[in-house]
């Protein structure tokens, strides 16, 4: 979520306008856990992108971006997994509305642990499987499938910053599978 | 949910001591609700059944039927689906066991308005894609996509026992497309 | 949703500043459905608002609002009900920030259904009980409980405008209790 | 879970009919995490049991009971929280009957991770408030309030069987809470 500053290029908002938004409204996000699923539905692997941060530090991050005006929520998840993941990967939204939780990130790291330094985002998170090629795109150096039990050790939380480690906890326990 | 009489036949438990089961303790039961999609996830055919009933008379109805022991809730769902679709139907489970809602069917039918006459079962609801070829087996007669809002018309739901047809607009409800 | 039009007197934002990000942004909301609940919490009652509307008829409305600027989900939901239903209406906020659904509200009436002339808000949607005493205040010239099957008949949908009577049968199948 | 041995003297079942339909069907049960919440319905801590197993030794545990035959899910969750915390805990069940997850417990501690020796139960779980006074009754020695940080460390979670400790971090993500 921290590094979707290309999205606006050519869209309804000029960067000097949603930054003045930034400062005084929250920001409609989507968050996607990738994941791959056996043929009866149970999470078998977590996806896992690498960014490279402005700071010149690089970080797991899961799928994430803003809604935009006018825009479905479904088409936003969509268009954000194909900015990620490539057009290939087929990802299978759920036929409902419900997410599993919402985030609320604050640019104050310590009101929800959720943490984006830019701005107050209010974030639906879904998990979402993928069906097809996956190929790390745009800003993403690399996609790496992980175990659940992977996904939730403390090796891998420590490289995702801002809380989604903890985000991915939430969407393991949510499927049953949270060690 | 009415009709699953043969599944016993070589299964764990006798129909003697099915039936003593029924009439002393709830069963557990899985009902899913077959759905098309499209390629963003939004559902736009509802899957019904036509089944014969002992009475002689006909009803549509959803997929339905009963956990066995030490069966995983997951494995039922298949199972189900299967008996029901054939085996190329291709059901995309959802990946949390999180069910939509839980129907609580009674022998009398006024104290939820599901309604077993054989049975007091607690039904895990879910709302499952299917994304293949479906034919009906085994005991349908028929399988029938329909339109949300048809699925969802007087007319149908005049087809329909037990209380599906409410349950058919509840899981429309959770997917945003009650009408 | 249609009348928070004070919400902003001496808050974050000039009514021109959030015009302008009305243009460009979606919005966040909270949509709360007051219900009454008896001891076991099945749902017995569904409140109601009455408003006036700026083109002087009325409408029923259910409470719903603007989330603010670093303002948490949960300090909405009250804020709008004590500003909705007074300070003693004592609501039971659910424990966890799953909606029951999320509802977006488009310019557009034909996009969802869902409509507010005015912007593109999404709303997460939440049941909640409330306690006490409620006292219609501010902008609401009336509150009323109705039975659910009364909350969901033809006669009350026909007095609610933007799709709310629609978001009411949703909130009542999420309860089990759609008739 | 382990525990309700009590619960069917003079109920519907005999003890053999019961030993012989847990030898031959999933059980249906309801878990409920009993928390406290603060006016905005944020969860402050989480009540845990204590109990006396049949081998002597004693474990936390959280609120779980099966449901009798003709019995409304509702109906157990309060009865088991009443025979747990006394008739003075005035819960405050969701308004939906959907459970955060459904465990499923069988008598192989390696397929789900969750373990009951005497029978395959099928479990509806909830989070639920509760805001009198609770006092530990019938088999349980004691019950304790901790915070969500604790009831979610090595130390707790260790002296929880059957996996129960694992559900209570489940439900704490579930509340957005999971550190």
């Amino acid at each position: 979520m921290l590094f979707d500053l290309l999205e606006n290029s050519g869209a309804w908002l000029s960067d000097q306008d949603l930054d003045q938004a930034r400062a005084n409204l929250p920001i409609v996000y989507v968050d996607a856990i990738p994941v791959r699923v056996d043929s009866s539905g149970t999470v078998t692997e977590v996806g896992l992108l690498l960014r490279a941060l402005p700071d010149g530090t690089i970080s797991r991050a899961i799928v994430s971006g803003r809604v935009l005006y006018r825009e479905r929520i479904r088409d936003a998840i969509m268009r954000h997994i194909e900015k990620d993941l490539g057009p290939l990967a087929f990802p299978k939204l759920p036929a409902s509305p419900q997410p599993f939780t919402v985030v609320e990130y604050f640019p104050d790291p310590t009101v929800t642990g959720f943490h984006d330094p830019r701005q107050h985002a209010i974030s639906l998170a879904y998990v979402v499987p993928v069906e097809g090629e996956c190929v790390p795109s745009q800003d993403s150096l690399d996609l790496m499938w992980v175990s659940p039990a992977d996904a939730t050790s403390p090796e891998f939380e420590a490289e995702i910053v801002g809380g989604q480690g903890r985000l991915v906890r939430m969407a393991l326990a949510h499927c049953g599978l949270l060690l």
